[in-house]
Order: C-alpha cells, then structure tokens, then sequence
C-alpha cells in the first residue's frame, strides 16, 4: 500500500460517518484532488464540493470506484449489500476496502463471497452524533473512540496493519480486532439495547413538562433516543436474535432488582447497589 | 426575612449539597463568620473551616440550630426524619428551614407536624454528582439545574419568594411548585427509575473489557450506576410503590418494543422509533 497522502480514497456514502471520514482524512495530508465522493443525493455532494472537502463528486458509484486505492463505504447494513452486490465488478483491484456498518455478521458473509483481489476488511467505528447527516459530520469526533475491526482470514497482513495505523491518526483510542459473531453479541448489549432503553423509556411517559423534573438522569438515558429511526430499525432487525437474548437478560436483572425494592430489605438492596457500583467502576479499565 | 447577607446560616450534613449549598451561600455574600455547619464527620468539618468555608463547625447541633435564621437541612431522608425527631426544640422561633431530600411524602408529614414558629419549606434540588461526599462538592454545579419545591400550606408567601429568589442567585434555573404526591410520583421515573435501570444493565454483563465495545451509550445509561447505596437504598424503598409501578410500565414499554423487533415487522418499528425521537424532541421544551 502507498502511503495515505499518495492514496486515490474513495468514500461512499456521504452521511454523518462519509463526512466525518473525509474530514479526518483531509487532515491527514490526503489532497481534495484524491479524494471523491459518492451519493445519491446532489445537495450533499455540491456542498462537500463547494467545502473543499471532496475533490470530485459522483452521483454513479461505478464511475468513482475503479479510481479508488482505498475506499470507506459508510452505508446503511441494507444499501451497503445491495451496493456491494451491484458495483462488485466495478472495484479497482488490489482496493483495500472498509465499511462502518453496525452489524457485522451479514457484512461479513458477504465480504467472504466478495472478488478475492479486493481486500476487503468489515469494521464498526465506535463514534457517531445523535444528530445525523452530513451537515453533523463536524460533531462526530474521532478521538479516543472505540474501533472494532472483523477481518477475514484472507485479509493481507499489510492490509490490516495500514488500516490500524491510518484509524489511530484519524484518533481512534482502543482498536479491537474479533470475529462477526463476537462483535455482534456485544454490540447487542453496549449499544442496541442501550438504544431500545431509551427508546422504551420515553415511550412510557407522555407528560412533556416531564423534564422540568429532570435531574440528569432522565437526560443522559434518552439522549439516545433521538434516533436515526431507518438506520436502527435494520441493525435490530439483522441482529434480532442477539438483541432479544439480551432484552431478556436485562428485564431478568430489572426483575431481580424491582424484587429487592418490593420486599423491603434494605440491607440486600444496599449490597447490591454498593457491588453495582463496584463493577461499573471495574468496567472502565 | 434579612438579606441573605446578614442573615446566620447553618447547613446540617456538609457532604456533597452540604458543601455546594456552602460554596453558593459564600459566593452570594454570605460571610463565613456567619455560615456555621453540623456534620458528625469531624474532619470534613475541620476541612471546611481551614479552606475558610464555614467560619464556626459543630459536632452537636443543638449549639448550631439556636443561631441560625436560616437552615438548610442536607441530610439523608431516614437521618433528617430523627434529626427533625431530635432537634425540633432546638430551632430558633422564626428561623426559615429547608431540606434537600429526594422523597417528599415523608418529610411534608413531618413538616407540617413540625414547630409552628419555624417555617419549614421542603425541598429537592435536581443536582448532584456520581461521586459524593464534601471533597466532591465543587464538582456539583447548580447552573441550569431544576428545583421542586412542595411546600406547606402554612408556608409564609415572603418566605418561600426568599427561597425562590436566594435559589435562583444560586443558579438554578427552573424552580416548580407542587405537591409531594406529584413530586414523589415524577421522581419515581426520572430519577429513581433511571438508576435502577442503570444499576440493572451494569448487572446483566460480567465481562469487564465490555466498555471496548462502547460507543457512548452504554457509558451514559451506566454513569449513574456509580451511585450512592446507602441514599439509594433509602430512596427506593421509602417511594417502592410509586417505583415499582414505574418499573411494571416501563417493562410494558420495553416488551411493546421487543414485540416490535421479534415480528420482524420494520415499517411498524420504524414508525415507533421515529415517534420516539419526536416525543423526545418535545419534551426539551
């Protein structure tokens, strides 16, 4: 692989996460002129270009991948499939390839399948901003966040150690290289479910003045819920299994918390608040 | 009632609102000569009175109460029911009184059972931090905040607007006036409600080197894990019922969703997500 500052990047898909991407690589030395853009919507594309931000833009992916030492397809799980089932031929060979989808699995299996003169490595950036789109792509901040990366057997070593090093300057903090299957399970924890809460959270009240109540709490538990409603409908669907299991498991432990609650006894409620407490510090390392 | 500057304080608990309540009252010219504080915690009290803080400490708060116009009462709900049991011979007649308690059906009965020549005004800022105690004081900003107030109908109006008034130079911002019935039923969901969810999270995942996996939800829905057992403990069992009935509704809410995502059924869960994000949107208001 040439150096990034040599590399022809592509980026499809110019949302939140394209443009954060663009961004990010601007400000690792790439120049405008190697740096394209593709999406379906004009509006977006003229403004990174009036930016400066993206040297040429277009509106047909298979005019802009054959150019393309290194692309990000930053897609929704479902457009990211029909994308790669559509353009598959029209990749540049030996392209390293990434996506940001947050469901790895589907991804995965169709990255196995995929031209094997493509290297192409699945990942899921950690980093978003509950306002979405490329007009928001200024708040997503890299910086200390989260990378999963899911790499396929095949996947050349090189490959793979460019990729790190090219998301630790954009900012990254902790890089975590698992299987699909891993990724998933947890994901359905850390995030999916913690979105379903909020979500079930707000749906439960219907007093708006609700807020005038609010201590912090309340705030930091729905901020979630602002939600990207089409882009999460799929990840909890595709991962449905995983996000049931995981439901389950916490109405289980919500269960045993409204139990202690119910019966009065406040020394078991204590221990079990101070041991709480005692493993979400333990979680931060 | 005085201006708040020449009127004697006393702040009985100086643990995290004890000592943000000092830090405010000092900022608004209250002289330390004439801010005095209980605590039975000795060296919290000599702390506070070498940073200049509190100008005179008491161990015992008979000798503080006969001296103060003014009384801000910081202690736990089961600790300020004895203290009001123990103490109420030892306020000065005419002395303006209010609490910090996050439970307001027990103390308004024990208010309005209280002296009749010292008006008590119960109270509940919406303010605080994960981490306690008086060392951690200056961490608890009031700027913003919200404060219920539930006050008594024998309450003097020039009293209450003197509390309204020193809260507001405070920097709180919205102050509410309701009944402790209305307080402890909304407190039940924006506070109690969302730690107990938080605490429930925390205990449905044992792997420590979760938080690789996070992006920033898991790390909101969980901060308020980091809790304080002992007043937690207090808070849900002295208000279980209005709790555990907010418990059962968000389970309802939980299930409705999950229902949602077992059927498979994206149109009608996207529907229901964007609904969210709408209903979340208006109740910043």
């Amino acid at each position: 692989m040439k150096k990034i500052e040599e590399c022809t990047v592509g980026i499809a898909g110019l949302g939140l996460m394209g443009g954060a991407f663009a961004m990010a690589l601007g400000r690792l030395g790439v120049p405008s002129g190697r740096l394209f853009a593709y999406d379906t919507d004009a509006r977006t594309l003229a403004l990174a270009k009036d930016k400066g931000l993206i040297g040429e833009c277009f509106g047909e992916a298979r005019l802009m991948l054959p150019l393309c030492d290194l692309v990000f397809l930053c897609l929704n799980p479902s457009s990211l499939l029909r994308f790669l089932g559509a353009h598959q031929g029209d990749f540049k060979s030996g392209a390293l390839v990434t996506d940001i989808a947050g469901i790895k699995g589907s991804i995965v299996r169709a990255a196995e399948q995929f031209r094997s003169d493509v290297d192409f490595i699945p990942g899921h950036p950690m980093a978003g901003s509950e306002k979405g789109g490329f007009d928001n792509a200024g708040r997503c901040d890299f910086r200390g966040k989260n990378y999963i990366l899911t790499p396929l057997k095949r996947n050349r070593k090189e490959n793979l150690a460019f990729l790190e090093d090219l998301l630790r300057r954009m900012g990254f903090g902790r890089i975590t290289t698992t299987t699909a299957e891993d990724h998933d399970g947890k994901i359905a924890f850390t995030s999916q479910l913690c979105h379903v809460i909020a979500a079930a959270l707000v749906n439960c009240e219907d007093d708006a003045a609700i807020t005038r109540f609010g201590g912090g709490s309340f705030e930091d538990l729905t901020r979630i819920a602002m939600l990207n409603a089409p882009m999460w409908t799929e990840l909890f669907i595709e991962n449905r299994e995983k996000l049931l299991e995981r439901i389950r498991r916490f109405e289980g432990s919500l269960d045993a918390i409204g139990n202690l609650i119910a019966s009065g006894d406040a020394a078991a409620l204590e221990r079990t608040l101070l041991a709480v407490r005692e493993k979400r510090s333990a979680m931060n390392g």
